[in-house]
């Protein structure tokens, strides 16, 4: 690495730069020009663009260079492998820094699962900035692996890399001074806090942006995404594998308006993270809609630097990483290759050097289950009157049913309309166990299981018949978290999920094939439609007690619009 | 206060606010709209902008209400008035914050007098941040008050309200890898560096900006200003009282560049502060020139805050500060009234209530002057030719001249066209005593004297007669600096300058009043023609030596293109 007196003498020209890149267009994404130069480079750093000569030379063939772009928020979680495989597919998609917010983690493993991720995450040509998760339990209705408050995340603040407060999704609580609530927004308030207000609006808004927090990637309207900015905050344009907000948001960017506006994923699930790619899927989209590509590229670069106050990413700029993009084509955004410090790491969607973390963990966390008999699945219901979750196409809201469901001898008996929702305490092996009744998944003859079940992460197990339900649950306990189809007693296919039964230590190719054999499985074997729903991604939120109106949590079936328990039979 | 829980009751409309201004247009910074609504208050801050109801309730009658304003740079000794009297000046004209370097009252009095600025500045309704002195002294060829090295400015660095390290002006101190420059840059790398560097270009500019100086107010092309932008820095768009640079600046400004672009005045006397006022008349340049009212706004309010990392200032919208403008006219920018912390601070031109320092300090530091006899005023040549400063009409820069002078006996005599210039150490009352010709500024039977003396602001005298030059000596020791005309030897106006020699005591109208007085007796008694050049701006600038071409210092004649030292006698 050389000092700042021999980058200045390169420079300025005087003495020859270590590297230069000749014959570039260089975006400039402080005044959206394309300046046509070479660019100098030293220890990493870009000295300037001018008309220079280096030891050694690249020739860029007058090819347009973007500087690396900037996920504003992402949750690594989601892409269900590690920190090492999600920069492999990341990288070649010219994303070189990430804002993650390592939520699910937490809420598994508390501040280790955090820990992991920071030290998983060391020493990766992405670089991977930590925002704290500010809601580990989501709800006081479940049993999750951890509960954090301020003191436990105050131990976290001053780590290097970690940036600030996460979203803040409990937003009610932050509009009604919760006292846990604010204690997190108090004592972050030197930082940045993410938020997370789907629909907030008005006068609820204001509070929400005066308590300090300062982005929000929730927004599905213009009207959301502007009524944020006017207020001061930054709007993460999202899309991800369920959320998908870029056709519509992108249509309200301005020139007025586009320097409070990031990119981001949230959630990106390994195939599309494959196929599709991470922000610069929103930038094409961006493109597409009318947008300058330039300021499609600040939006993913410079702006995301600025919000979370990132020194010399963002831009190519004299001081600046030398980390950018190469692309063949500026308005289809179509990546030739990416260079991380001055260096060519990928040509195409190829990776051209090995890529390793600090850590070769390959397993953290352990599925502790309370001993369980096969009798525990059996619902006794008064009569066949039952409240039922009712599952609608494409849609994370449930329905609060009241159905007369087929009964056996005060028993449920599973058929072709109803079925069996079961979730279980997976962190510390408690007898926690919550049995409910689900209409619409269509799951005919065996059980899935899955310990992605947001937010606490229980294992979550959906089935029509109790020996396949009692088979996927010991296949969990076998393979230490993941994903499992069982039908008729037999494994059909399973995604392990070592790492905290939420992540894998495969490649994301290998993890995205497995997942597509579980989904090949659901199907196939088990009859479900996975046009009007995505199995395990549905699967996945009917735990989630704050989304309405029906789920269920391992302490029993949860009515979120009464916000109370209730009980199965109506 | 109220605490941070009381306050979002009061955004969320559940409890009236301590105060509501009603019917206000609204100037939205973030995304250029106008907002049509009621600005709920409280503590001082901006809790949100909506339909609301308040204990207290001000009626703006569909005004429009702009934040207050941020001069980005700013030598406070040049309006020649303590920070008390400046706020009084600049408040009227919105200006509620101002990045301040106190360069000059450095090189006077070192730390004491930065440390003088800081304890003046508190508690004022105007925020005044300060970017500490890099240049002091600003060469090594001339005597000045202190001389400050990193290890003098890190014991100020954390202290509250400093933000940074002031302009570097040693441009080619940072480019040729100056050692104590170097140390400077470096010990501020996590701070901003403001920067100076007037027709810096090309690879030079990318050293400079590389080395981390983030600004430049000393741009006076467009070409100068986009150059400096594309490589990341922001550009303060000046209008002074001599450097007026925004009707040609602000013609670059577009959509694409304007985030990077300040609004400042650098140096403006009390006059121009009475009559244009600060960086409001910066505001209407812009305007004027074709750029939208509210894009000229964003450049005066929330791009300085953004550039400086100024929290909860240059917005309206909830949590900023509740310092907003009411304007009469937004095209014009008219201002009807300002408040500060919520509460109406001025009308029209008019303060309503006292504003006062914590400091009543009247007086700053002594002149201290080596004895002198009036021999040693005395010129004595060799032959009648001679090294002269020639003065250009309206320009700091003068001409090297070699000519015949009048000689008798060996000793130069004055006469209409040469007259004589002499600097003489004042700080520590050195037997420092430079002597020079001068032409082109065509005093007449008499002498003035001041202690503004770019940079080292030592006593600058100009006249005709050594016996007035006397005078005005020991007039100047009399009032313990400031500037003063001698005519026949009586004194016909004195402006005293009792604080360092740079800034009265004095309200700025009174200020204004006794330099327009010492003006009017330059022109009436000492014939000098005020059209062609501004006497005391001049006087005060022919010590600098950074600017070409010939100039005289405490220490002798300075040959500026030479970078040396040279004798009288051509």
């Amino acid at each position: 690495m050389k000092n700042l007196e021999e980058k200045i003498l390169m420079a300025r020209g005087l003495r020859k730069s270590d590297l230069v890149f000749k014959n570039a267009k260089v975006v400039d994404v402080f005044s959206n020009k394309i300046i046509n130069g070479d660019i100098a480079v030293s220890g990493g750093i870009i000295l300037g663009v001018g008309d220079y000569s280096g030891a050694d030379e690249i020739d860029l063939e007058g090819k347009f260079v973007s500087p690396c772009l900037i996920d504003g928020h992402v949750h690594i979680e989601s892409s269900m492998v590690t920190p090492t495989e999600l920069a492999k597919v990341l990288i070649p998609n010219g994303v070189a820094t990430i804002i993650a917010d390592p939520h699910e983690i937490a809420n598994v493993l508390g501040i280790d699962g955090i820990n992991y991720l920071l030290e998983a995450s060391e020493n990766l040509p992405l670089d991977v900035r930590i925002m704290l998760p500010s809601c580990v339990p989501a709800t006081d209705f479940e049993h999750s692996g951890a509960n954090l408050v301020f003191k436990d995340l105050e131990k976290l603040k001053d780590r290097d890399r970690v940036l600030g407060l996460g979203e803040m999704m409990n937003y009610p609580g932050v509009i009604n001074c919760d006292k846990v609530v604010m204690d997190k927004i108090e004592g972050f308030s030197d930082r940045v806090i993410d938020g997370h207000a789907p629909g907030l609006l008005g006068k609820a808004l204001n509070a929400y942006a005066l308590s300090g927090i300062k982005t929000d990637h929730e927004c599905s309207t213009v009207e959301e995404m502007n009524e944020r900015i006017s207020n001061g905050m930054y709007v993460q344009i999202r899309q991800g594998t369920s959320a998908k907000n870029a056709e519509i948001l992108t249509k309200g960017i301005t020139k007025d308006n586009l320097s409070r506006i990031l990119f981001c994923t949230d959630d990106k699930h390994p195939k599309d993270l494959l196929e599709k790619g991470s922000v610069n899927e929103n930038i094409k989209i961006a493109i597409k809609n009318g947008i300058d590509p330039i300021d499609a590229i600040k939006i993913a670069t410079i702006n995301a630097a600025k919000c979370y106050d990132l020194k010399g990413k963002g831009a190519i700029a004299p001081g600046y990483e030398a980390n950018f993009i190469v692309l063949d084509d500026i308005v289809k955004f179509v990546i030739d290759s990416v260079y991380i410090d001055g260096k060519k790491i990928s040509e195409g969607k190829k990776l051209l050097r090995e890529i390793k973390s600090k850590t070769d963990i390959k397993s953290i966390g352990e599925v502790k289950v309370h001993d369980r008999r096969l009798e525990d699945f059996e619902i006794k219901l008064n009569s066949n009157r039952a409240n039922v979750i009712g599952i609608n196409p494409n849609e994370l809201l449930t329905e609060k049913l009241v159905e007369e469901v087929p009964v056996h001898d005060g028993v449920f008996k599973a058929d072709d309309v109803y079925q069996k929702l079961i979730v279980i305490e997976r962190h510390n092996g408690l007898d926690s166990f919550g049995k409910g009744i689900i209409k619409g998944f269509g799951i005919k003859n065996g059980s899935i299981a899955s310990t992605i079940a947001h937010d606490s992460h229980n294992i979550i197990i959906i089935g029509d018949n109790d020996k396949d339900i009692y088979r996927a649950m010991e296949e969990i306990k076998n393979i230490n978290g993941g994903i499992t189809v069982v039908s008729n007693g037999e494994v059909l296919a399973s995604l392990p999920l070592e790492i905290a039964g939420l992540m894998s230590s495969g490649t994301v190719e290998e993890t995205s094939l497995k997942l597509e054999k579980v989904l090949d499985a659901i199907k196939n074997n088990l009859g479900v439609n996975c046009k009007s729903l995505d199995p395990i991604l549905t699967l996945g939120f009917m735990s989630l007690p704050v989304i309405p109106n029906l789920k269920l949590t391992d302490e029993g079936l949860f009515d979120v619009s009464e916000f109370k328990f209730i009980d199965i039979n109506a």
